[in-house]
């Protein structure tokens, strides 16, 4: 009979614990983790990573504007609102208020949408959905100052992307969409310090949370998907009020026999988690999709921007493109006719002619009509492909033939929005901008921006969720 | 590359399917499951049957009374009433109402409680905390007929059994409280047939369900144990109304690639859910606990129990007392000398001292004061066990030495609670009686108690939840 077996038949499992001792423990992940929080003060964060956060942080404002529209978010609001409580958060890029769980659910979803919100590369982990869905929602209850709001998610981001390096890549290969299953971890530890949780109390916010990972990429496209770091969030903040109230947890949860990674992983590596805590930060490892489809056509639609803006290139001017890549583009976005939006973010044909035409590639130029266009239909007829294996899939060289016989050529070793390249600060915001379009006025949009870079200075951090309202 | 990776490279995974085709795909095991919970009629299942949902909707009613003031749920209680929605759904046992959602988190955590409740013995799941918490709350908003709540429960313990017994036993051993990791989807279940879904939208609640599984054993020894089925329920309502508003979900959630099978198991035997469907229920073979302590020790306390009442023994005609038992009785409960009630439980000799005593070993016979008394500690001590791995853990000798010299000698084969020897209506009867006195009153607990036998008749199936307010 397995240890397991015995502890059923025991009725509680107290003595679960009691098998065979292990050669070498694992070290106590979730204390040190909790720890680590509970004691991190403001000021003990670089400017540079809370910079970082800033950008994170008008990152997610942007796309969570920007999906809010989607029947997605309007199917979970018709189907959550009837068993709200007291409407104490804004839902951004909207007019309704929900209770602070129910919000961090809805503009969660509203940040995944259009799969186009940040990235923690090494994990492919979504931080700010779970994270900043979760503390915004907190921050407006508890009147939260924007330097504690800031912080906050900070840390939550810091502790679901560390949790995700040491379960990486098992797993992922599991089925688990990380995003939602690490990011759990992450809401729970940012609003477990903006509640002030002391360090027994964390200890029992972060295992109330890993007893809830959520999601499966089996949803990969479906509305679930948008639905899991929605659900993080809540789930994250639940267990951080649990806690609060003297809800108990165990104190290895993490770690412990039969625990989280136990559960959803195969290999651990926990130095990831407990290492260089407050020294260095993943959270500015962070990087935002300038482009809204998958990341392996960036490196063509960047030079074929690149190409169009230097050269003031016009459709009538290219008689042929020709794109030499890594075989995976072709593999993954070889779609040659595509009749939706949808199916023109799996067309490189189409980004790259949305690149050449529109110099963007944002939710806007993946919309049926832009797919439809003519014009755009042309020129992507126009473009041909050569894989090649002794390109990195985060390189490509693009070659526009024009009419009158001159090539041009682009080689990019980096793509903009990769960690090597980053995004700037205008680009964040013209991303911003492209996404608040029709939903917030110009102004409006001009003016949550400046509230995200001057987060750390505001009074009231859940001012900007209600600056953010349609 | 592994295409897992090259997925995620693409983007939104949707050509995550793309992989190499497997030799023998999985039924449509997620369609399947919802085809038949969306066609069952409430005549469809056997009288029995529906007799032994009434016993189960019993036992759970008692255990969630009983357990409803503990401080597990008073905490619960104080962290999540602030953001509580309109009051439409009663917490058994007390005076509180909170929104649908929230009733049936608090209530699933108030039946699990005291470990007391029903189990499903193949998978160890109590079937009816996830399940019955969520469609009593259910019904409370939609007002349904008690038969069609009755109906929901059982398809929803049918489903979240089923899934368990595919799943098992590798799904447990890799650390899930296997009650709330499936009870979701019993929840999601139950839930959908009282929503009246579609079957489109069925696969969808399950899909939406599969995303969030609930619990490890880890939390074993904490209030997070009690969270995990109380959860479940809450994640499987939320699931359906999702659904009911057309939020969508993969139609491969359960066998899919990435799916949940796929993440919380290493092998699963499909047909448990696919065969038999209508025609073999596992919501027959629903146990209930006649003691409140795990079930290694039930047959020493049945045949304790046994003596006492047929030989009218009091604890001064006894000069000792010897078990022979399945070695796992001493190593799982062979605690000398309780200090506390919960020590108690893991005290075989406690046990048979309450039993000969008391002639029961309910909740009350694990309160601190008992294992306190004298005269149950003067009997304990008297107490020998013999462990022989001959004897079957469901087996047991007991051997009462009086002071006379006379022997009594008690074979147990099957003890009283598991499916050879199930406790009959007046010992369930009996058990909720303990567990509601001092919250219900006598002839509010016959009234509650005669509303669950009856439960098919009645128009309105809220009004138990109602009548077992505090």
């Amino acid at each position: 009979m397995t240890p397991d077996r015995r502890a059923v038949l025991a009725g509680t499992g107290a003595l679960a614990a009691a098998g065979p001792v292990r050669a070498a423990p694992p070290p106590a992940v979730t204390r040190i983790l909790a720890r680590y929080l509970v004691g991190a003060r403001t000021g003990d964060i670089p400017a540079k990573v809370r910079r970082e956060g800033c950008r994170t942080l008008l990152n997610y404002v942007g796309v969570a504007v920007g999906g809010s529209r989607h029947e997605t978010v309007t199917r979970a609001l018709a189907a959550l609102t009837p068993f709200s409580g007291k409407p104490e958060a804004a839902i951004l890029g909207r007019r309704e208020r929900l209770d602070i769980l129910n919000a961090s659910l809805i503009n969660g979803i509203s940040s995944h949408i259009f799969d186009y919100d940040d990235t923690h590369l090494k994990t492919i982990i979504h931080p700010a959905g779970p994270v900043v869905s979760a503390a915004l929602a907190l921050a407006q209850h508890k009147k939260a100052s924007g330097a504690d709001f800031l912080h906050a998610c900070l840390l939550g981001i810091e502790s679901e992307c560390r949790i995700g390096n040491a379960l990486w890549p098992s797993h992922y290969d599991m089925g688990w969409h990380i995003t939602g299953s690490c990011g759990v971890l992450g809401s729970a530890a940012a609003c477990g310090k903006l509640l002030g949780l002391n360090e027994q109390q964390m200890i029992w916010a972060l295992g109330i949370a890993a007893s809830q990972p959520v999601g499966l990429k089996v949803q990969f496209g479906s509305m679930t998907k948008s639905f899991h770091p929605g659900r993080a969030a809540q789930n994250g903040l639940t267990a951080a009020v649990l806690a609060a109230q003297g809800f108990t947890a165990d104190e290895t949860a993490l770690e412990g026999k039969d625990g989280f990674a136990q559960a959803v992983a195969r290999s651990v590596k926990w130095a990831e988690v407990t290492e260089g805590l407050g020294t260095r930060f993943e959270a500015a490892l962070n990087t935002y999709k300038p482009f809204a489809c998958g990341i392996v056509t960036h490196p063509a639609i960047d030079a074929a921007i690149q190409l169009r803006n230097e050269n003031r290139l016009k459709p009538g001017d290219i008689a042929s493109v020709e794109l030499i890549a890594n075989p995976l583009v072709l593999s993954l976005t070889g779609k040659t006719e595509p009749r939706t939006g949808l199916e023109g973010k799996f067309s490189i044909y189409h980004c790259i002619a949305v690149g050449l035409i529109h110099g963007a590639a944002g939710e806007r130029q993946f919309q049926d009509a832009v797919v439809r266009d003519p014009a755009v239909v042309a020129l992507r007829r126009k473009v041909m492909v050569h894989p090649d294996p002794k390109v990195g899939a985060a390189q490509c060289t693009l070659v526009v033939k024009l009419r009158r016989g001159r090539s041009l050529t682009r080689r990019i070793e980096h793509a903009i929005g990769s960690l090597e390249k980053p995004m700037s600060d205008a680009a964040l915001e013209a991303k911003f901008t492209d996404l608040a379009e029709g939903i917030l006025t110009k102004d409006l949009a001009r003016r949550v921006m400046d509230m995200c870079w001057s987060i750390e200075k505001a009074s009231d951090a859940g001012a900007l969720a209600e600056a953010a309202r349609a």
